[in-house]
């Protein structure tokens, strides 16, 4: 299929690639500084030291991180390869579950409570599915615009940590499309039971990728092709919002399979452009620990989680609130009067 | 060196062993059948739905687990052992760390007031550090016997969870002491840096763990005598809460390499003495995954950590939170109106 990127503000969105800010490599020598005066023994607080260090690389101008405003985000979408069979839930399960966010009866609701994380959830044209991408691109070029600028647009300026999430039936399909397109090989290799396929179901999910990926042949050298063709509304939402974050100077907790396919879109375009983002958890579904492995991103939490609406995201930030805690509010041996000395 | 077993609390100690109360299978059936139910796939919360069902097995007749009241207790002990030079702080730093720890200046009260966890410092006759193990047993018949008391009497009745931890300057000598003495093999492989030893100390400590370990050859197959002749008193301390918490219904997280090994002779004692325990953490200090691994206990968190004072057992309370509020706080499927039938 020909190429139809028409859309001004998806070549506006490639530009950005060209001048990504980088890591505030001053503000994570102050980190370490502060560190090695705090009252244990250096590097026994392991990742919780690390993570303050990333925090300070990518928090625009804090010189001691922080986490007053943690956001955690989640995209919704609707897909229209859910007509092939892959998912056991129907598609209104998607709006079911967003009017279920905003009653306060999801899984993340609790979480966020749990942390005190503000939570917002953002549906995109749940109404209108994308197209079933075995027949064509799931998005137009000002579909996929769209969708990539709302992303952008639901990052707030002041933020210090952004946790992004999703849902939407049939979005493993899209993302696992996105896998295959990006790293080659079976689409076996990358697809996982989703909420719940049998084997049967499993083996239709990965013909009806291997269809896809060989009716959009022609365009998988490019990311951007590949999100617009094979992906969602909200994976473009997440492409965006995680562009966004690092223009704004906002470090990322990505979520499971489907969050982090938005992420291998944008390192596919550019190897450093999710360097302010770490993989909260690594999920079950799929093949997500090996997509973090191809990502470089070591997962803060394991813990066989495979829900998605950024539950393992902020599980993983209540962990990051201790270690900024951990680092703020620690005495140093001179403050406490405590030997730093061996004998 | 003869057993002198002489005190009879040692004696009421064992006893409980022969009748430990076991788990509370109801309970767990009705955290399944809640769960069944709420708004999610089956499975998908991985972990936190076991730890929720392990938190029912040992939570003294809750129908559904509740986390109101969670305490994190640390137990602080001074070591003669440190004459060896064991460690590089002197012990000292035990004393200055208890203090810190009231000032709110250590790592664990930034985790507790993230988590909103009550605190409980302990220290165990602080001025008297327990005998050179390398010379003498480190704790009298009495002395052992006192410290498991106090660690029984420090588990309030009501509590929902306990995080076990402990301070003590050589304790991570004692600890690799007990693990060769259980264990077996050579004490390199199991002993650790503690707090920053170079290579010239750690084989020091593996020598002087050699040395203690022969002295004390001929009691070796007594748990209950290698606590008493190669632990220190925060570590026959915690055995004693281990055993209390048993006893009164509320389930441990325990910390890492020192608080494993006060487990791991409950464990030698009786195979099921901690099954109401789990692994808060994984440590980066000696071989504490390979402890675990011998005692059946798969860690919730891995991020390097190697500091005590409860810090890995604290932030994994944090995630236990968390999971505890999912099931408790999660609409159902008839509540929230989401279809929960496949197509």
């Amino acid at each position: 299929m020909p190429r139809a990127e028409t859309d001004p503000r998806l070549t506006a969105f490639r530009q950005h690639f060209a001048a990504l800010p980088g890591p505030d490599l001053a503000a994570v020598e102050n980190v370490r500084a502060r560190d090695a005066h705090l009252t244990k023994p250096r590097g026994s607080l392991g990742r919780l030291e690390t993570i303050v260090e990333w925090l300070a690389a990518w928090q625009n101008g804090q010189s001691k991180p922080r986490l007053d405003h943690v956001l955690v985000c989640v995209f919704a979408g609707t897909h229209g390869v859910v007509r092939q069979g892959v998912s056991p839930y129907p598609s209104e399960v998607t709006h079911q579950m967003v009017a279920n966010f905003s009653a306060g009866g999801a899984a993340i609701n609790q979480i966020c409570k749990t942390f005190g994380l503000d939570l917002k959830v953002l549906g995109l044209a749940l109404e209108r599915p994308t197209e079933d991408f075995t027949l064509a691109a799931a998005m137009s070029a000002e579909d996929c615009a769209d969708a990539i600028e709302f992303g952008m647009r639901a990052v707030p300026a002041g933020l210090d940590l952004l946790c992004l999430g999703e849902m939407g039936i049939g979005n493993t399909t899209a993302a696992a499309a996105i896998y295959t397109a990006l790293f080659g090989g079976p689409a076996a290799q990358w697809a996982g039971r989703g909420t719940g396929l049998d084997d049967a179901g499993l083996a239709r999910k990965a013909a009806v990728i291997e269809k896809a990926v060989a009716l959009h042949s022609d365009s998988l050298d490019d990311p951007l092709e590949i999100l617009r063709r094979l992906g969602g509304r909200e994976i473009a939402a997440l492409a965006g919002a995680l562009l966004a974050a690092r223009l704004n100077g906002v470090p990322v907790v990505l979520d499971g399979y489907v969050v982090t396919a938005a992420a291998a879109v944008l390192h596919a375009i550019d190897r450093s452009a999710i360097d302010h983002c770490i993989a909260g958890h690594v999920s079950a579904e799929g093949a997500h620990a090996l997509v973090l492995q191809r990502l470089g991103q070591e997962p803060l939490l394991q813990l066989g989680m495979r829900l998605g609406e950024a539950s393992g995201a902020a599980l993983a930030a209540g962990t990051i609130k201790a270690a900024v805690a951990c680092h703020r509010g620690m005495a140093t041996f001179a403050e406490a009067g405590v030997s730093d000395k061996a004998e």
